[in-house]
């Protein structure tokens, strides 16, 4: 697997634009993404009982298993709107599919921005003939600002594998910053990929992998009604079809994840305020599920966030998260490192080593290493710090 | 019932004192609370798995249900110093048992502070003389002062009702600030009563009212290490014994569960860096259960209390926590009002009431009331908002 330029235009036959259409002042606020042939296609959704009507629509809209369009909208959420909501969500696809020829049930919708405003349809609808007019292989930077909301940059990324002697790209788009949770928050993220791959496969490798991503991201706890991560699979790279649990589906599931991953990465990287991005590993448990449950628990408590934009080495914290997260384990078999120190030792602070530790916050990245001895479940999770910035931007945004 | 002046030495038999130790510079840090008599005691503590020596000693001495007396420090929470912590605590009620003559498994010992610092115990013993030698009814406002940590004011409250015929006092002391969340935080409440009770009755009477007071609070969404909720009945009021679910039981519990629903308040009003206090109330679920888990997921989010301190009615991030907490409900239903102010009717946003809304949020007390109309479960939960100021004292306090 190899890095390479671009994004979601980066597989063969992808296309992508974006423009500003209105909702936002001036920034682009409306983005398009546009398989040449009909793609299989499959999605991850938030888990929240509140979802938005694109949300809706775009879950009716996979349920064929095929598509071959992304639109997506910045600065609206377009949810709790009522009925409106769902008919402005099939407006839209159907000005996609008026612009494009496409079929409107293969077009995927996504907003993500305030909840809870009117969306001003027709200013998207009367952008779209803009928007079909500016695709080509070098719209997929504006398509990823377009997504953006409070982010500071846009997430990008593709990489190049070889199944069976054939080059299979993969490139994906994402947008954080904030509402960032376990079950995805305000997060979208668009993935395409020329592979010739089966429906299922393609559907099992995208869930498998939204669990070790984005899943394990978190910048405030908060779900969001809005959450999407979307793929779409063309076959244009002419591999031999992929099926699941095969060799090739095993290269090309580690393609996927480790771009999933690495936008997961960025998106907690850009958390609201951020100044520091934060890994958390936990392992020495009896199973992943509860590895999970902690590493999640310590990337969402506010105290140890806090102290780690304080560069404050305040293993209390971190040890008091480690045990609220409800999983059982031996306190006098705990191991704490920070930053490849290790500042609990058999479940006793090591005091002494504090101005070390200390010392080893100065740097934009921390590593906290939580080891249970108690088994081999382990996981990995990954946050920002919460600063006064992360205040600003929420509390004073009006 | 009324409320009468005084905390914790308002009840017949009572005596409190606090001083400074050496554990903080200048401030109280160390208190004490005593009963002339043996009396009932039964406590709640902390479901963290981490649990600061001192919880587990007094988990130890609860087990028969009798106490005489409460040791409490403020500024080293005891926590993570492995074995040395439990001989620490043990010197410490050593120390009170001693002075006093109180057997030793009669004294219960509560810490607050900084985890994961040795605690400096012989400056605990050698202060016990002073504190023994202070003791008395005036102590109770020294004794609340020393139990408090970032707290900027002292959390105190007494009532007498009668109960046949006989005046029963109840008086309690609590700190906050940080590390509150349900399951009770960093948080300390000791509760004194003269009242003639069954053990067991005293025992269910505390476990239900930390369940509707305590447990509905939270300020940061931490769970403490050392969070630690006692009560000691004496019987000085030599009223009838109250039995589990009598009439007169109804009315001790109503007075147990004022006092116990007003300092937890008082936790949240004082949260740290809190501007507004905030009740979340949820009806309208299927079970209590539900309404709980949903009020206290929406006073944990971090976008609702940050919105709350930049006096915006973001009625989207309510809906969106609501939605989050993992209970279902009919979106299409849901009816959410701010200040009295019907800002979401049927599941659909009032977008034209912002102003009116936005205005009601400019006085301190904040009342988020969300309906499901879908049965009769219903739920308070208490919290202050998410301000500079609580990031100013979790990070940059060193």
């Amino acid at each position: 697997m190899k890095t390479i330029k671009g994004s979601v235009t980066a597989p063969k036959g992808f296309m992508a634009s974006g423009v500003n259409c209105g909702i936002k002042k001036r920034k682009l606020d409306l983005a398009l993404i546009l398989s040449g042939v009909p793609a299989h296609a499959a999605g991850v959704c938030t888990k929240n009982t509140v979802k938005a009507a694109p949300v809706l629509l775009t879950g009716n809209n996979l349920k064929d298993g095929w598509a071959q369009a992304i639109i997506a909208n910045s600065g609206n959420a377009n949810c709790l709107n009522g009925r409106d909501g769902m008919k402005w969500a099939k407006d839209t696809a159907k000005a996609v599919s008026s612009g494009t020829g496409i079929a409107i049930d293969d077009v995927l919708v996504a907003s993500t921005g305030i909840i809870g405003k009117p969306l001003p349809v027709e200013r998207i609808t009367s952008a779209v003939p803009s928007l079909v007019k500016g695709l080509g292989k070098k719209g997929e930077l504006n398509a990823a600002k377009a997504i953006m909301t409070t982010d500071l940059y846009d997430k990008r990324i593709a990489v190049a594998v070889n199944i069976g002697g054939k080059t299979v790209k993969i490139g994906g788009i994402a947008k954080g910053s904030g509402m960032i949770c376990p079950n995805m928050a305000t997060m979208l993220c668009f993935i395409t990929t020329d592979a010739d791959i089966e429906q299922g496969a393609l559907k099992a490798s995208l869930k498998d992998a939204v669990e070790d991503s984005f899943n394990m991201v978190t910048v405030d706890g908060d779900m969001s009604t809005n959450d999407t991560v979307l793929v779409l699979a063309n076959g244009l790279a002419k591999n031999r079809r992929i099926k699941y649990g095969s060799g090739h589906y095993e290269v090309f599931y580690g393609a996927l994840s480790h771009v999933m991953a690495c936008l997961a990465k960025e998106v907690a990287r850009d958390g609201e305020g951020a100044t520091k991005f934060v890994e958390i590993n936990v392992s020495g448990l009896k199973s992943r599920q509860d590895a999970r449950k902690m590493a999640m628990e310590i990337a969402n408590s506010s105290l140890v966030k806090t102290a780690i934009a304080g560069e404050d080495p305040n293993i209390g914290r971190i040890a008091s998260s480690a045990g609220a997260s409800g999983v059982k384990f031996d306190e006098s078999k705990m191991e704490i490192s920070l930053n490849g120190i290790k500042i609990v030792s058999c479940g006793k602070a090591r005091f002494g080593l504090r101005p070390e530790a200390k010392k080893s916050m100065k740097g934009r990245d921390i590593k906290i290493k939580v080891d249970l001895k108690s088994g081999k479940g382990s996981a990995t999770a990954w946050t920002c710090d919460l600063t006064e910035g992360y205040i600003r931007i929420n509390a004073r945004y009006n």
